[in-house]
């Protein structure tokens, strides 16, 4: 860890304070928003998952923590999640999502094309690897949704400050959910506190990958979360280009943590 | 139309001034966020997306405006749709999400179930109705934004504010979009711009359905839009328990409005 952020999580973040008052955050907002309800997890393998389910587990008890495991059809470190759940000794499920996303898939490859004419066409929706990418994590959404339902659960969102700060979630996929423990926490942040929690190493210290394209998120960035955790909590960068790559996609993505624009009746 | 709400929409609802400034404020929206892009309307048949669709028309031009039918399987009223697109002059594709909506119940059918110390149980989720309506709102937003992936699109959302106020809408579902038209106007209103802008009849005074239960919308809630819209708009309502009703509804549902709550590191 570069000097500067070693000294902010030093001298500026109180570990203990913080993970207390994040756990007193969650059973405070179940006690109003779902007395009685299940917390109810994605649990991807990654850490902010784990410590979302750790957090929640310490702040509702092991019974009222569901987590729901979604591979894709085939989820090579799915190991990793059954040892998660195993771990924290909560009730799991695994729910392949593989029939809903070739579902979406050939919904969209079976597509009847119609001109302005309103004259079918032989045209086709072409694929790209954006729309793909999407796909999953908006039907994992539905899923954990569908899984709730079934138990008057309340979906955590795990999206941690870092992604957010340069959008790197699917918007209405892994990016929302009903209440969000990490939304304000960097991924050195998050990774202290799991520590903290005494959530074994081997779970915290994984390099996080999208688990779609074999590729750490730090291989698509172009810059490290070290880097970036370091611009966000102390304004510094050592190095002037990887600041302006942040500061590009910060601005190219912040259009997901906006509100919905709407038009206003009285704008005029 | 009661006499309340008759007043408000003659003497406070400058109907030409706002169906135009809606106009702009798409064009304009489009201009910063999205130059040269093409809005992708899911087109229902209902009145809602009709009016988004024509206002994005008059907006961007017919070219710039592309349309998705997203049939269940089956839409017994699909040839509405194919009217309106028809109408309306712009391309259209007809997406079926059965295959979508199937793979997501048949993920969660066939879960593996898991207790507290990891051993696999006999157990199954349940199936509940909640579940079940909310799984084809989402799995349309999936197709909308995998359409617009294809075509540089943006994707309108087409909620109105009677039902936004009541809550009638799926969260992350047809309750999300890139953006919203229609939020701030009333199903009165909402048609009021659609008589405007010239919408055929056939089109506008369609009762609203969900679609799904074969109940209409006024059927489900136990009050009528025009009471529902005379509430909002004039903060008036003729019977005391349907006013307790709304306000319930309201109440219940309001957090669907709400960004979603995070822990804040500073809260303490």
């Amino acid at each position: 860890m570069n000097k500067k952020l070693q000294e902010y999580m030093e001298h500026s973040f109180d570990l203990a304070a913080v993970a207390e008052a994040n756990i007193k955050w969650i059973r405070d907002w179940f006690e109003i928003n779902g007395k009685g309800a299940t917390a109810v997890i994605g649990l991807s393998g990654g850490k902010d998952s784990t410590v979302v389910a750790t957090l929640c587990v310490k702040a509702l008890g092991a019974d009222r923590v569901f987590g729901v495991l979604m591979p894709d059809h085939k989820q090579s470190d799915i190991d990793v999640s059954m040892g998660v759940a195993a771990w924290l000794g909560i009730k799991h499920a695994v729910v392949d999502v593989g029939a809903a996303t070739d579902g979406v898939k050939a919904g969209l490859a079976s597509a009847d094309m119609y001109d302005r004419e309103a004259c079918a066409i032989d045209e086709k929706l072409g694929e790209t690897k954006q729309m793909l990418v999407n796909i999953a994590p908006r039907v994992r959404m539905t899923t954990l949704y569908a899984v709730a339902a079934t138990m008057n659960g309340r979906v955590s969102n795990n999206s941690n400050r870092s992604e957010r700060y340069v959008g790197y979630s699917t918007i209405f996929g892994d990016g929302v959910g009903d209440f969000s423990p990490l939304a304000n926490l960097t991924v050195t942040e998050v990774v202290s506190i799991g520590e903290y929690l005494g959530v074994p190493d081997e779970y915290i210290h994984k390099a996080p990958s999208d688990g779609l394209t074999g590729k750490t998120d730090e291989d698509n960035f172009g810059f490290t979360y070290e880097e970036l955790d370091t611009l966000i909590l102390t304004g510094t960068c050592e190095n002037e280009q990887v600041k302006q790559l942040i500061e590009e996609r910060h601005r190219n993505n912040s259009f997901k943590l906006k509100p919905m624009p709407m038009f206003m009746k009285e704008m005029e």
